[in-house]
């Protein structure tokens, strides 16, 4: 009975709650007992906090029995992800400077979460301040793939990911700059989405930046569009709010797709990748002929995407993080310094170059999204790679130039602020996860959805689960 | 009967207009009179596209007579503002550079006010590039305020006020950085409204940048919202445009006030300001009392402002305008040179510093406006001064450091982007105008134009026309 409730999907366990089959302390039960067998092999949740679960979950179970339980997560297990505050619970950042750090209030969506009826089990374990997306830290340690333990789970939003994948959660919150809820969701065979800035609010110290978002993950579309309605709307502390309301994403994703036109680019034009991320996704673009899309080879011309991400990318970790590199630095990792390093060198003219190019290129692109209803690419250019190799040095015999350059794929995406999910497409012959990458127009995050669901009620390759987990 | 007819609101002439009581040919035969015969004495009208206006009416009239007349403000007349691309319409943005500049294509708003019916006259003039509030350029001179012969019209929308006070347009585009929409309306008797930074999408150089703004100017409140309703809605060229479509603001304006409380500041609590202006809006406070609001005497907290402000538009200028520093130096005044040389001296660094204490200054505002609907403050912190002068020096023997210092209460404002209204709040004892201020919380563009249209209907200054036009 337990692994089979930590397979249900968050909306199939919301019509079992509500129906009285089966109560919220029996369905936390259940997922810790999950955690319990399986995180020691993955180290996924990095903290835990069963006890208090188990104590919202008996609230949840009378609320229940009163009439009162009004959320549309009431009863269902999340993990926050541990760049996120979350109040009387450690927070650590994946650094070694925070590792005892109690906040004493909750990121927003912590609040929402919470609100919506949701129980948290706990934080899941990142890159040292979301660094990087490979998941591993001086405090925590790594977090490894359920589907080759000898391969990284990919990140920043990792131990979330990996959660998902092995049955400890339904839903779980993510965050994303160059990839992050993008890259571990393909690694992991579960959904990433990056909605749109402003979608999700994140109130942060750079109010009005907005290459970093915050998003849904889950094992199906549509556990991620349910946790969307509950994680989407307007509130004031962030300025870059979009105000329409979370409840767009609660009704049914079917819709026809006859006539929707994609385009679909195996590398940007100029992108190594892998060929056997390619193969995969190929292998499946009949799908989307099948339900009635148009799918033309096609790619968008991105040049300068580059430089945009690594100047802005740099010019924001110097901004949020520049004083630990003056106080702490025999504390932070290489890669991080390198970033904070970058950022310091940058003078205001080059940030406003940045600027001029990204809003180019978003005009670039948009023209190009005139003729495509959506963008089709991969998201990460390799399969899940060594757990031992901190980031990707080469592809097909390409070297990277700096530890994020294998990331492009997806953060090239970023720069134009398009909505992006990442949603399973299949396995490579060694039998690791490769996810798909759909794009939408601007502030489409429906659209996005709509189609990824499609996709996925067709190939359904989410209910291929680790071995680690039967 | 023209005369009579310059006077009429936009609402009136829609009304007129449709019930064919007037004709859209006599309706601009008529603004073409009066800007033929006051244009000369104000030179608020730079670039005059008369026969193109006469033909474009009588092709109103016969739309009319097709039954083809859906735009809302079908044969209304408008005027763009210098800084605004207009097809086909020189376009000098005050610039000797381009002083005979003629672009290929329309500014969005100028293409929504077409497709809404409008139909431009021409040309408003501007300060260079904007720069300032005073209204002089070396292409066209400077713009006089109708009040007072000697005396400015603010600026940088000041050909648009002047054209206003003066009945040669009904409604009037403008733009705002520092107040540019504020300032020139509240020395004009006249109506201009910053709205939320995305309300009116504004493709930009720098799409993401939300300090500057575009508008809608007006003599009264109800036309200014009617302008508004036709340049707000979402557009995908500006990436940070709000997805409310423009019909909210097509609504009635009336609502009850009572109860609602407003913060009075007269200073910020600390700028030095004109003692006619805080004597001219104090003697009106009582009307917002009369209407139901609880108006209290506080100060918020703007430290950080004027640094932050200084800061992001000199990268602004830089970003935009450096490459003109370096090859048509001799082609600009000192002001924009100082303002690109102040920002090429700055780092990346000071932009993220200004960016952090941006974010910082917007949630103290955010959270003194859990305690008032609204706050009202001066426009201006001096009345309009000398012709002559080309920006203020000295308030209450405090020397001004730049020579933007004069406007630090409406550019303090625009910091935290927040929604503000300037709306004729009388005269000072040499019969120039003022105006107050009002700023409604984030977003709040509705309320903001609500409270003004009651505060404008108990006072009706705007009825006061300038003794030239008599």
């Amino acid at each position: 009975m337990d692994s089979e409730i930590c397979f249900k999907t968050a909306v199939e366990l919301t019509r079992l709650i509500r129906d009285r089959e089966v109560s919220p302390s029996e369905v936390m039960a259940a997922h810790l007992d999950q955690i319990e067998r399986i995180n020691p092999k993955v180290n996924a949740i990095v903290t835990l906090t069963a006890e208090k679960a188990m104590k919202r979950a008996r609230e949840a179970d009378e609320a229940l029995a009163r009439g009162d339980a009004t959320g549309p997560l009431h009863g269902i297990p999340v993990a926050h992800k541990d760049l996120l505050l979350t109040k009387g619970v450690r927070t650590t950042f994946g650094s070694p400077i925070y590792k005892n750090f109690v906040p004493d209030q909750d990121a927003l969506i912590v609040e929402r979460l919470r609100n919506a009826g949701a129980i948290s089990v706990g934080k899941t374990n990142v890159p040292e301040f979301g660094a990087g997306s490979q998941t591993f830290n001086e405090v925590f340690g790594p977090t490894l793939n359920p589907y080759n333990l000898q391969k990284t789970c990919g990140g920043s939003s990792g131990g979330a990911t990996v959660a998902l994948a092995c049955g400890m959660v339904p839903i779980a919150d993510g965050s994303d700059f160059g990839g992050s809820l993008r890259n571990p969701a393909n690694f992991c065979n579960v959904v990433g989405f990056r909605p749109s800035p402003g979608r999700v609010p994140s109130p942060s110290l750079l109010g009005w930046f907005s290459l970093p978002v915050e998003g849904p993950m889950a094992r199906t579309v549509e556990d991620t569009a349910l946790m969307l309605s509950v994680l989407a709307g307007p509130d004031e502390r962030s300025p870059i709010a979009i105000d329409e309301p979370g409840s767009v994403f609660a009704q049914p994703l079917e819709r026809s797709f006859r006539g929707i036109r994609i385009a679909w680019s195996r590398n940007l034009g100029e992108l190594p990748v892998d060929t056997r991320v390619t193969t995969t996704i190929e292998a499946q673009l009949n799908i989307f002929e099948k339900i009635g899309c148009h799918v033309d080879e096609s790619d968008p011309d991105f040049s300068g995407a580059d430089e945009i991400f690594k100047v802005l990318r740099a010019w924001h970790f110097n901004a949020t993080l520049g004083d630990l590199a003056k106080n702490q630095r025999d504390q932070l990792k290489d890669t991080v310094i390198w970033n904070i390093e970058e950022g310091a060198r940058l003078s205001g003219a080059r940030i406003g170059e940045a600027e001029l190019e990204r809003t180019e290129l978003y005009n670039r692109i948009r023209e190009f999204m005139e003729n495509y209803d959506f963008l089709m690419l991969p998201v990460s250019q390799v399969p899940p790679f060594d757990i031992n190799q901190p980031y990707v040095t080469e592809i097909n015999g390409e070297k990277m130039e700096t530890y994020i350059d294998w990331m492009k794929s997806c953060y090239y995406i970023t720069t134009i602020g398009f909505p992006a999910i990442s949603v399973p497409c299949g396995f490579t012959p060694e039998g690791l996860p490769v996810g798909v990458q759909i794009v939408g127009r601007h502030r489409d995050d429906l659209g996005v959805l709509q189609l990824a669901y499609a996709f996925e009620s067709e190939t359904n390759f989410w209910k291929q689960r680790p071995a680690i987990v039967e």
